[in-house]
């Protein structure tokens, strides 16, 4: 799978591919990465790239000539082109998959300031995500986020792909707590005890109590999924 | 506004700093940051930081004491200290005001492997995050999405605090579309044109107009906002 960043901070982006699961991932050639600065494909004066709104108002626009100029040189007829704002659906685990096993090339375009030409998103975009409910000061960190997820599901990403198994979504619930065995009996979280299941060795038994720790965890925080799930499975 | 992250992998957190917004605010001392490898809090072999799942099963789990070794040297009584997790209530705009007028200090706990022990969690951790349904390799970019959403809050991060209004959440809508006024006619894109409204320079008429669109994006991608937006109007 290869990735390219269309961003104008490369810097946001290379580094997090300096370490970590990703770096391994680039080093063996399972992933590859391109990162374009875009102002390179800017033909006005002193590679401007923004401009004043069209409507007025507050916020400099991305010229939608500049992304035009990049994504003509670098996309082919196999590329997924994926633009990252606010004003869409939310990214989830079930469109991870999906792209990790659909697609070849995938093209993160990575706003800033007040955003990108809407033209650009109707001429050009494959795909529109949210990565939540909130405003970054770029797409830099949620392209990096897509990257990331897509990534590990990407065999052999992951060194041991019993990873995914059991995983928050992966059943609609989120995951049970974990813990370690051995604890240093000195220190304050000591005088919590792991709950007994877990410590007795039952493979089986330990699996339906760690699901009924998940049932509750997910009614805790997400009750929203869980009645999802109720929904589906009828 | 200081910030914390307790991390395995220094270089994800630290490079994300080295340029645009986030950068200058750091070098006009508007933030602070820390970067904890708490790996050097390990006292195990080889400085060791994680171990087996109590209960087996794949994937290893950060050790609770180490934890606790880090937190107990960097933490004071004014820290806010949140964990990103999938297992927790999706973080949003709301909350990074929140956060940003709150507190003077907040630590993130970067979880990597399953996780970490959650008796960490329920003996130090006052909020956890999640930043949407998905799973990533390791809570650093989580993280980095809460201290640019936070940090932009927080006055004379921007350069313009106008470029705040309007912006999609702000009133439970999404963002209007945007364009630039001038375009390069021999392109693409050039085919497409600007709704004429935006281009008449009736700055109420505008906003009305803005208005609808905001309402019509919304009800095409977040129909669940518009209706908690109801909701909350009755």
């Amino acid at each position: 799978m290869k990735f390219s960043f269309l961003t104008l901070f490369p810097n946001l982006i290379s580094s997090y591919f300096t370490d970590s699961i990703l770096k391994r991932a680039l080093d063996s050639k399972i992933i590859d990465i391109e990162i374009i600065d875009f102002r390179d494909f800017s033909t006005r004066a002193h590679k401007k790239v923004d401009d004043f709104q069209a409507s007025g108002g507050a916020g400099l626009v991305i010229c939608a000539e500049v992304l035009e100029n990049t994504l003509n040189y670098i996309s082919t007829k196999d590329s997924h082109i994926i633009y990252l704002t606010p004003v869409a659906k939310r990214f989830n685990q079930f469109d991870a998959k999906r792209l990790a096993s659909n697609y070849k090339h995938i093209i993160f375009i990575c706003g800033r300031y007040a955003g990108i030409d809407e033209r650009v998103i109707e001429c050009f975009v494959d795909e529109v995500f949210s990565i939540g409910d909130y405003i970054l000061t770029g797409g830099e960190l949620a392209s990096l986020v897509l990257c990331d997820c897509i990534s590990r599901q990407i065999p052999n990403v992951l060194g041991n792909s019993k990873s995914l198994e059991g995983e928050s979504f992966e059943s609609n619930l989120l995951e049970a707590p974990v813990f370690t065995k051995i604890i240093d009996n000195s220190k304050k979280v000591s005088n919590l005890s792991i709950p007994s299941e877990y410590l007795k060795g039952n493979h089986s038994r330990i699996r339906v109590f760690k699901n009924h720790l998940s049932l509750k965890k997910t009614k805790y925080f997400r009750p929203d999924i869980l009645k999802q799930r109720q929904t589906n499975a009828k």
